[in-house]
């Protein structure tokens, strides 16, 4: 298929979810996109755990690479106020980055990595030393999306149509993006054909940030309500559904944001393939399975209010859980910077983890 | 269980979606509640059009009553400018409003009833036996709704976790409701303990309306996102998923609001139970099945913005099919003010209308 030049100014290339900048943490705040094109500048580790747990950073992998400078933050202040004693003073603020988000594993991850270069001992000034290493996990995460971007497109048939549901791309990771690292993949390489995206309620990540991206890339994107999923599958307008993921159990359990288990059940029940796309520091093996996953609950007014206005009424209440869990057997393939995995399940999920 | 008597100024009773007052149609503005309680005004056939197109009323039930009403008007209007070719002339007022929208078979439904009078010959101004009709077309809608409140209700065990979708409420009929008729039955005699609702985008039906007519009754309601259905499902917090309808096929497809579809995917994965409540208008012997009800697109506008304000980004477009159709297999009880028809299919339903 003759397909445009990519332009040069991609989206995914000039919107940094997260970036170092001039000794500070930069994020573009992601409660006001596609409005506002605003930044959130921060010095402090309690305005890191702020800025995690408002959501002015989301999405699993943005989330650990903000962790990772989070901790660099730390160690600054820890460091000028006890050259001696940082190593231990940090642990509190470690916890603290850790807890700002239960759900996505990538922050435990990162917070573990940074924690593992402290404990391997650091002369003099920890600053640059762990700057390295939060700008490596950086790296890293864009290195594996791009990855996984040509993995998961390889599984797509020519001109297929596909749905995603939430943010899964520059805004959501280091940059690229994981499930929209390989939709960005697909549509270059004439594999994907029509996107569709559902605009996932409560937050609307896809129709603020995913319709962004995209749109700003000459991707053309057509939302839909999230319960008209099934309706469109009824159609045979899509053959993919494509997500990305909070925390991949043991067993392949798959915590995503809330409404990807009712759309896994769609595309089952209508044949369609459903895909995974996760880099390897969302697969954790210490949780075995779903039922082991913390789900965030989230505050009921983003229910029952849009962009900061009521719409429920006076008197009603509001159920809030920003994750589900979709059963491994529901997915098709998990695709990892590693490579993809076909019905994942404990088994497969050990040996791609042991061949890291 | 003891419940507090209900109070005197029950909102079904106080709230009608559509009145006939002093010679013209009087309906509750449906587009600006919960936030604003405002009334339009009727004169004209184009008005009834207008405002069934537009949805300052909706919900099949209420759009055929206010049809009946609109069909007095055109015979004012006709019968005004000539009384010996009013019941000519009138032929296109009936097409105008039945081509308002196109799912709702009540909307044709309550115009055939309406031409058989006119059709069966009224002598002088037809102003007063017309509206004798339309009049009992409402009145026969709400105590509908009763019958069809109780006979649902019947099916529930004590203590009850329903899940609804749209609004089926006082709002969406002459009064009381389908769904939300068995809602309040059920409620008031101790069947149903909980009540979830969707909050049914794009149009926000479920938020807007459930929510204001449940809480005015001091029912609780906890709304949700469309999407957390599935896994409020997995929570075993519902045991029955109660809706309306906008048409019944021959063989018990169910046309309704976008999203009930994927929710009955979801009931019957999890081996919940889905109630279809319609009044006996709303059953379509000469659609054969689901593929012969046209589904109304709506505006790509209801989907992209939100009270108004544009959400998704500049670029993306939308599909926004008002309706989808659940297959008759999936439905558990089909209730009418007849009676109640168990796992609906074209035999059963031609008897249920045969009994009529």
């Amino acid at each position: 298929m003759n397909r445009p030049a990519p332009a040069p100014n991609l989206a995914y290339d000039r919107v940094r979810a997260v970036e170092w900048v001039e000794g500070r943490i930069r994020l573009i705040d992601q409660r006001v996109l596609p409005l506002h094109e605003a930044y959130v500048h921060l010095d402090t580790v309690e305005q890191t755990a702020e800025a995690i747990r408002d959501m002015v950073v989301r999405g699993a992998p943005a989330i650990g690479v903000t962790a990772a400078y989070g901790v660099v933050l730390a160690a600054r202040d820890r460091y000028a106020r006890s050259a001696g004693a940082w190593t231990e003073a940090i642990g509190a603020d470690l916890a603290r980055i850790a807890a700002a988000r239960p759900t996505a594993v990538n922050l435990a991850w990162a917070i573990a990595r940074m924690r593992g270069v402290i404990e391997a001992g650091i002369a003099g000034d920890p600053v640059p030393r762990l700057l390295v290493e939060a700008q490596r996990i950086h790296a890293e995460d864009i290195a594996a999306n791009r990855a996984m971007g040509d993995h998961g497109a390889d599984l797509i048939a020519p001109g297929s149509g596909v749905l995603t549901h939430c943010n899964t791309g520059a805004l959501a990771t280091g940059g690229y993006g994981t499930a929209l690292g390989v939709i960005r993949s697909g549509y270059a390489t004439g594999k994907i054909a029509r996107v569709y995206a559902d605009e996932t309620r409560p937050w609307l990540q896809g129709a603020r940030l995913t319709a962004w991206e995209l749109s700003q890339e000459g991707i053309p994107v057509t939302m839909i309500a999230d319960g008209a999923a099934a309706w469109l599958m009824r159609q045979g307008k899509v053959q993919w559904v494509i997500v990305g993921a909070d925390r991949i159990a043991a067993n392949g359990d798959v915590a995503n944001k809330i409404g990807t288990y009712m759309t896994a059940l769609a595309a089952r029940h209508h044949g369609l393939r459903f895909m995974v796309v996760v880099p390897i520091s969302t697969i954790d093996l210490a949780t075995p399975n779903g039922e082991a996953i913390p789900i965030e609950q989230r505050p009921e007014s983003e229910v029952l209010a849009f962009g900061g206005t009521r719409v429920a009424a006076e008197g009603a209440s509001a159920w809030n859980p920003a994750f589900d869990i979709t059963p491994a057997g529901l997915v098709d393939a998990l695709v990892t910077e590693r490579g993809v995995v076909l019905a994942p399940d404990r088994a497969k999920i050990a040996a791609l983890m042991a061949r890291g």
